[in-house]
């Protein structure tokens, strides 16, 4: 955690809120970065943040991006980033990978490729800390989010490699979220274990040049149905076959999320949605607070944490038991 | 989640502090199995469990093995069970990656590798689900390790991949964590990065036959002495190269684990560790709790957390008074 600085909230969010597309680029970073740090000023900035966004007569569309390592999520990021873009539309992205470029982990060094938009004021690209956060990502990425959205960006896109539990859970934060694949990964298998068939609302099979990439998509396809337990009228989740290095399929990838858009807003599942996330968002609040109390709570007779695992290491208690007397005795204080 | 199953608690039991090496491999994949699920008997079982480990002289050693995808985890896991089996002892492995061929999701094909061991009674594997559990790896993993300990395994080895917090949280509930890294992946940068320099006891750079082993071996190195601020006779993390593929390194490392122990149970940091596992394993069952009793919360005042998301969605409450609310609500009930 950074040391505490003093941060003059006022300033910047006129910024954010400002014409001038430097300064709020910077404050939108800054801002971002008091997310990170768990800042003290961050209440202050959530609540002043709820006017600027409530003016706003439409939110961001939040696009999840996630899928296994090597896929190719950072590639079609950079795609997406520039149809986007093609269409005029300004674009935040939030990275959580920790194997992506974006997120400064770049392991293949495909870095540059990114690039392509530093400099474009309408792109704002920033990584989220994947570590050290008391509520983990569930708690920072929809204050992130805020922060891109009364900051006036059209689309958000929120990378996240689907191999964590967290991870996961802040892809399906999203208004849709697409999970890539990619051929001869053994793709079904893996994305039914990983729990991403369920989250998915838009696939997407990458490197559609390689073999195999029809039989990944029928497999997908396959599973899509066995899993259908819907209503005639649902969602039911496309497959698209990309190639984003080469910018193949880009296109039908950009209308199915549009379409997926029109679905959410027509039916009222956008507002379920956001719901949705504005719970697991409190919650995730609400849970730091309550381990925070967990941690700091002392006594008496031992049933603190710290006396309580004491007991269990040295076998007079089991840990159900040491929790159930640890959660009455912060109830009932 | 499976369906709820009538369970034998008192067989099963019997069967794991048994003599039969069929059954007790059987009742111990069983029970884990109710680690996995959050069966109800869960409860009555973890009791039961305290009394059973409580008789035993030593709790068996818990190994953490992290690292990137395709640092070769899993080579390095059969590697590690063919040397302690070697001298003796009996080994348990919990694998809670997901592109582990231990946990299933086999990526390079590898799984042959572990049928070495797949008929030796000696030898546990399993593969934890990363996904569906309310308190995450963080309840369940020490649940499992209970009853691989309650069974009597000498050593139990964790392999998590070295990418979500929670995994990377696990690997730090070991009595030893070993992180592995391999040469060309810009591991320094990266090992920083996702936090596992901190919690390395022991360090293996693995597929040291390949270009820039000794290199990735010094920055580590340095890396580990810039981070120092130890007194005299604490613990610096050795690096060992090593190429668990054709075995070479091997042996120094299971050296380096010896010596890692020997320094834990010298320095009474054995206890201190077990202390603070058990003390995660607490709070993660309490917060559970919790979390439970805030999502079943209903009212007054809309003071609930569906009412709350309504609100910070309309644009009505920033999230933080709205977890704030919560929190009261429910120490105040």
């Amino acid at each position: 955690m950074s040391p505490v600085r003093q941060v003059d909230v006022d300033a910047l969010l006129e910024d954010v809120v400002g014409d001038h597309p430097g300064r709020r680029a910077r404050a939108v970073g800054r801002l971002i970065s008091l997310v990170d740090d768990e800042h003290p000023a961050l209440r202050e900035v959530m609540a002043a943040l709820v006017p600027v966004t409530a003016r706003r007569a439409q939110g961001a569309t939040v696009v999840g991006l996630t899928g296994p390592p090597g896929v190719g999520k950072s590639t079609t990021t950079a795609a997406l980033i520039a149809a986007f873009r093609e269409k005029g539309s300004t674009v935040g992205v939030l990275a959580v990978d920790p194997s992506s470029p974006f997120s400064g982990g770049a392991l293949l060094g495909d870095r540059i490729r990114m690039e392509d938009h530093a400099t474009d004021p309408g792109v704002f690209i920033r990584s989220m800390a994947s570590r050290g956060h008391l509520g983990g990502l569930s708690a920072a990425t929809p204050q992130a989010l805020r922060v891109l959205d009364a900051a006036g960006f059209d689309v958000v896109l929120i990378e996240t490699v689907g191999v964590g539990q967290s991870e996961v859970e802040v892809a399906g934060l999203a208004d849709t979220t697409t999970v890539l694949l990619a051929p001869g990964m053994g793709d079904g298998i893996q994305a039914a274990k990983a729990g991403i068939l369920e989250i998915g609302d838009v696939f997407v099979v990458n490197k559609a040049d390689r073999d195999g990439a029809q039989a990944t998509a029928r497999d997908l396809r396959h599973m899509i149905t066995l899993g259908e337990r819907r209503q005639a009228g649902d969602w039911r989740p496309p497959v698209v076959l990309a190639s984003a290095h080469s910018g193949k399929g880009v296109d039908e990838f950009v209308e199915a999320l549009a379409k997926h858009d029109g679905w959410l807003r027509s039916t009222g599942q956008l507002e379920v949605r956001r719901k949705r996330r504005a719970s697991a968002e409190i919650e995730a609040l609400a849970l730091n607070r309550l381990k925070a109390r967990l941690e700091a709570r002392r006594g008496p007779g031992e049933d603190d944490l710290e006396g309580l695992a004491g007991r269990v290491v040295a076998g007079g208690l089991d840990p159900y038991g040491a929790a159930d007397r640890l959660v009455d005795s912060l109830l009932e204080a």
